[in-house]
């Protein structure tokens, strides 16, 4: 599996999963009803960030993630970033690679931390996997999340000393 | 003192002090060089969200607050805030005033909550203030913010239930 920049002809391939993923409202804390526009917007923008594709070898995108930096000024050292991975390609560790790719970008550009705002509670799968890559719960907000499946849960903010 | 709707009109009173504020670099994490357009861009948006100023009976601008939900979709029903509270007229209440002005606001509004993302650690009156109306820290980002007069210190991640 290949990590590379996202361009602007991969959002016909990212948009049907990541609006999947944005209107089941499970995990994400965007607008269910995010229009195209705006989510491109949002998941691509012009500057000052990175956005990348995992790509199969026949091309086909996998997931993508998001990285920038958490904060301005004086607090622009700590990055964070967000993930979204195509369910028809679950269970191949495409989110590994990604949360490893976003690792190593932010160690390289510099940043001395990654900082997760907003990682859903009962996403365990998200939370196993960045507790894996060497992540840690600094904090919690108390009902955070608003889970179709389970009523209101804890919002994770997770934290990596880089 | 009142605190009402701030207008297009209060943004010259605003923004010396904001100016201020920020480029001193120990208490906020924007960029210290930031310039009026873009200050008032973040500080005064059109939409989906309120700033108010705190007014003297003689009608000088005292400080002013930012508020608005912190995350979008289904996320969107914890409020968050900024504060900004001109020097000169410090140690009057001003801090205070707004920021249960705010938690007024939020309840009103329907939120769950109020977090606060980024109280800087050494910003000691701060975080004493939002002890005071019942904020807790629910975790700390280590060395989250570069402070000129202490180096890397701790980002507090404060929170209110409603």
């Amino acid at each position: 599996m290949l990590i590379r920049e996202a361009v602007d002809g991969d959002w016909p391939s990212i948009w049907p999963f990541l609006h999947e993923i944005v209107s089941a409202g499970e995990t994400y804390s965007w607008p269910r009803d995010v229009d195209e526009v705006t989510a491109r917007e949002m998941w691509m923008p012009a500057a000052k960030s990175r956005t990348v594709v995992a790509v199969d070898p026949d091309g086909t995108v996998l997931g993508s993630a998001r990285m920038y930096a958490n904060h301005m000024g004086p607090a622009s050292h700590i990055a964070s970033a967000s993930f979204m991975v195509d369910a028809k390609h679950s269970g191949r560790g495409v989110g590994r690679a990604l949360g490893e790719h976003v690792i190593d970008w932010a160690r390289t550009a510099g940043f001395r931390g990654i900082q997760f705002n907003a990682v859903v509670e009962t996403n365990t799968r998200a939370v196993a996997l960045w507790r894996s890559l060497g992540f840690e719960i600094i904090g919690t907000v108390p009902e955070g999340f608003r889970s179709t499946a389970h009523g209101y849960v804890g919002l994770h903010i997770m934290y990596l000393k880089l």
